[in-house]
């Protein structure tokens, strides 16, 4: 078998079935294994853009690969790469590179800087990658691919896969494929130590009157995901999520309370953490759009924290303890007293009713025209506003959506929106790349309609996007690659002439952060879209955004189907430049050394 | 006088007006004295492009500067910054920093990869950068960017400026602004080694029966330009220069010979080279694209080599001698010299008059049809073909042009191209990036404005774009600017459903080198241009692009002034995915380890 064939099976063993990227000379013979490996070839329009839809793929399915080629392939992808690593996205990143022999003899050649240095770029890249290597010795080539693949996985960040040409067709043997590669840490049974904490952790929780858990963003990483979920449902403690962790619990759960962070919280939210007497933190990451400025911190409150591999409680760490095994314990323990006191569903015997009133609206909305939604009276008259819009399209998600948010007004608007059941959204609160939503949305749409092609009882997922105007200009093309791929995403333009985002921070009615109008709705067809696959609307008011919000023929999964498949959907919504959710403030306040200082 | 503004005071001193780059939170207030320091802020709509921009206005005014934001702008920017790092172009990166304060408190901040490491970005542009610094002591600021602006311009490539927000307006001594920056390397007196070596040269120039000059890329940088240029005009020795060399050397001279590229010469040329018996080698740079692949070496040619620092001949080398001196004292030598030989105009007597055929055409030109040129009769039924193609621009150039060729058919057709007196081209056939020639276009048409505005006899300068339409795909935004900008370059865009360069490498027919058909006619539309700014139109046969190429309202530039200003003309030539310029084959026959093997 040859090694260019040992990759992409493996990358098909592992669940990946669309691939990104670009072809260059570096990575064209390899490009020629894709289709007969069962994979699928996304030709994106640009690099960064591939990444980007690599990441929403991997946000999606798990992992991703993009295929790019050295020097001028690899670093256009860099950004997206970065984003991909501070955000804990496990992307694969094979790379096209020339011969062995070229790169023995050193040769000044193209698409290097002609100083015989072929891993330089490799160097740059190693920066942000749990593992980089670059393949050399056949015999070793194929474990070197396998580890790579896992340290990927289980890192949960790119790894960087340097791939000469003439390697492409070398044989190796292909007997590992027949042991699919175990990407998850193996389990351990729990130890003694282990046991012990999760008893003291367990008796804690019954002797506190107003637990409540928080969620961060790495109870979503590290195969933390399903204990942590799990262990929400099981114990139906009050629990809020901070800002990158939206997605990890399913928000309609009675438990559920919304979103903490800091001051910037919903009054309700704000005040139920503040009054408990014992915090479970689970997979925290303390970044400052997280947490309104590094103000999430509770110090005079009884606080476990649960780490990756430590848990923090009563001044002391306790290492090698890892989040997946103390958290499924603490589940069963928590089943386990239940089940012999049935007095209550919740330990504290506190919390066993659903919340009278679930506190998920964006906070501090202060609503100033006689507003009403599905079927209520609205000013329809009156422009849109983003207070309005988001607790708008709070309704109108429906179960399983798609949500990529941009960030800018969009993500920091749109994080608010209650989701329901099942809705996964594809945000950056870290790296905070504009135009990033809209490369994402196209590996989202991909990796959705591989599920539903797989499912036995597929569900009909959407992908939506909530984009500004100058974060779409960064990536524009790449609504090419959903009218090439026949994706039907709908895609919502906020159109504020400019970054209003940097308004809020400097420049209110500077130039430089004006943009170029665009006709965003001329933009589909400049990339010939198949006749009746996309319409494009435009909406000044809120009235208007109502009445599209409503059609049946709209919005609804339900009313597209094999007769009738959804087309592309490409919304203008106007707004003022200035206008910006009311978070906004707040969450910015701390930014920029106001909290450093 | 606050540090940013110091910075930008700077940057207008040495000539930049505009600069290029996109606002992020980091380099906000920056920007806001960009106008008041006499700058021109260009929005760009990514920062790829910005950098791609940066590179093509350093490229016409001799260096540039981009300005981005930590993490997400700069690494964005990194495939055009290695670009101008590896084709030797003079670009200031300044990059927005939070403040020292958050540095030192390795605050995990959005824009990083939240461990505190602020630097490692930078650390991933000083692979590509002659200097790389991160602004600290305000005291030692001014004397940091004063060094690292020299450095730039001295070593013709990319440096990186790390600006903290709150060293934005600290105060600084403004007393050294008072002295401009000596960018030249200062002269010096020629040594006595220096002109005994100019005497040999001299000796054995004048008992060659055959010079020739062979000029490549290095003779038009690091000081260079000038003297090369001189020397070619002066000595009048037939003279052919490398692909990469193209636009340093007047094609209009009568020693004027064409390209040399090893056997991808045209006949004429090569046997001039073949047939010599002295070659001065003037700034050489063997990569594997400028040499055919590596296959100009003429071993059994006497040979001088003139490198940037040291001279090569009779198997020495002369190490520490300018070639800026040494060409400069070799043109004078011979002035002398042929001012007390008056019996002819060139030192050894063989070539006096103009050649009896100029050897410019695209080499194995073979005419398949009744095709002529001006007036005569063309086949205008019959499809655009590359050979025809560029054969038929070289008579439209006009002088002065400046003439953008994206790598692909573009450029390896183009660049056979006869040019016009005072015409520039910008290709890399080194960095080979796909996407480069548009967003060099931006920046090459605002450096063409500004000359024209500072000149007092403005030339009239068109700026002209070829491009593919998987080039195009991947920069298209960036006509948003041009619009933005209210530029008028001509860009001809050559449909061709792909990338046809890698067909001929690898994928004759396969998916992965098509790419989605694009309406280009439409795309400027989508920005919303000014009435009347704009004209596209489309040929699919000779006879429509020859009626348009003689059509005075498309392109003469004297038909055009305050009256009738110049719109932005987008030209789609539609071509077969299968043709490309008959040199083709043989360019890219010496990649991918041919000759490596």
């Amino acid at each position: 078998m040859h090694l260019a064939e040992y990759l992409f099976r493996r990358l098909h063993q592992i669940g990946i079935r669309g691939v990104f990227g670009i072809p260059g000379d570096f990575n064209l013979t390899a490009l020629d294994y894709i289709e007969e490996c069962g994979l699928n070839w996304v030709g994106n329009v640009n690099e960064l853009n591939a990444g980007y839809a690599a990441d929403g793929y991997a946000r999606i399915k798990g992992i991703s690969a993009i295929v790019t080629t050295l020097g001028v392939g690899e670093l256009s992808a860099l950004n997206a790469i970065a984003g991909a690593s501070a955000e804990l996205v496990p992307v694969i990143h094979v790379v096209g590179f020339p011969s062995t022999a070229i790169q023995d003899k050193k040769l000044p050649i193209h698409h290097t800087l002609a100083d015989g240095d072929f891993e330089v770029f490799m160097k740059m890249s190693e920066r942000l990658s749990s593992a980089a290597i670059l393949l050399r010795e056949p015999s070793e080539a194929a474990k070197a691919i396998d580890d790579t693949i896992v340290t990927c996985y289980r890192s949960s960040k790119p790894v960087f896969i340097g791939f000469p040409m003439d390697l492409v067709n070398t044989d190796v043997d292909p007997a590992p494929l027949e042991h699919p590669l175990w990407l998850r840490t193996p389990p351990s049974n729990a130890t003694s130590v282990e046991e012990a904490a999760v008893n003291v952790i367990r008796d804690r929780l019954f002797k506190a009157h107003n637990p409540v858990i928080l969620i961060d963003s790495l109870a979503g990483r590290y195969q933390g995901l399903h204990v942590s979920r799990n262990f929400v449902e099981k114990s139906n403690l009050p629990c809020c999520v901070f800002p990158m962790a939206k997605g990890i619990i399913n928000e309609s759960l009675p438990n559920f309370r919304g979103i903490y962070a800091g001051n910037v919280s919903n009054p309700g939210v704000l005040e139920l953490v503040k009054s408990s007497d014992l915090i479970l933190l689970i997979g925290p990451r303390s970044t400052d759009l997280n947490t309104g400025g590094f103000k999430t911190d509770t110090p005079d409150i009884d606080t476990i924290v649960f780490h990756r591999d430590s848990v923090d409680m009563q001044g002391h760490t306790i290492s090698n303890i890892s989040l997946e095994t103390v958290l499924s314990k603490l589940s069963e323990a928590i089943s386990a007293s239940t089940a012999v006191s049935p007095v209550s569903a919740s330990p504290s015997g506190h919390h066993t009713s659903p919340p009278s009133s679930v506190d998920v609206e964006p906070p501090h909305i202060s609503l100033q025209e006689p507003i009403q939604i599905c079927g209520r009276k609205i000013d329809s008259g009156s422009p849109v506003t983003h207070d309005w819009l988001w607790e708008r399209i709070s309704s109108w998600l429906e179960e399983d959506d798609i949500i990529a948010m941009d960030i800018g007004t969009s993500a920091l608007g749109g994080l608010w929106c209650r989701h329901p059941r099942g809705a996964q959204s594809l945000f950056q609160l870290l790296w905070c790349s504009i135009g990033y939503a809209l490369g994402a949305t196209v590996g989202a749409a991909i990796a959705a309609r591989e599920q539903e092609q797989e499912s036995e009882s597929p569900r009909k997922r959407r992908t939506i996007l909530f984009t500004g105007d100058g974060s779409l200009q960064m990536t524009a093309q790449e609504i090419s690659t959903m009218v090439r791929q026949e994706l039907s995403p709908i895609i919502f333009v906020i159109c504020n002439e400019g970054y209003t985002i940097e308004r809020y921070i400097n420049g209110w009615d500077k130039d430089y952060n004006d943009i170029q109008p665009w006709d965003y709705k001329l933009l589909p067809s400049v990339f010939k879209p198949k006749p009746n696959t996309v319409r494009t609307y435009s909406a000044h008011t809120k009235g208007e955004l109502e009445a599209l919000l409503t059609d049946d023929q709209f919005g609804p999964a339900e009313n597209f189907n094999k007769d009738i498949p959804a087309p592309l959907r490409l919304v203008e919504i106007h707004m003022d430049k200035h206008d910006a959710p009311q978070t906004i403030p707040q969450m910015i306040s701390g930014l920029h050394g106001k909290s450093g200082d």
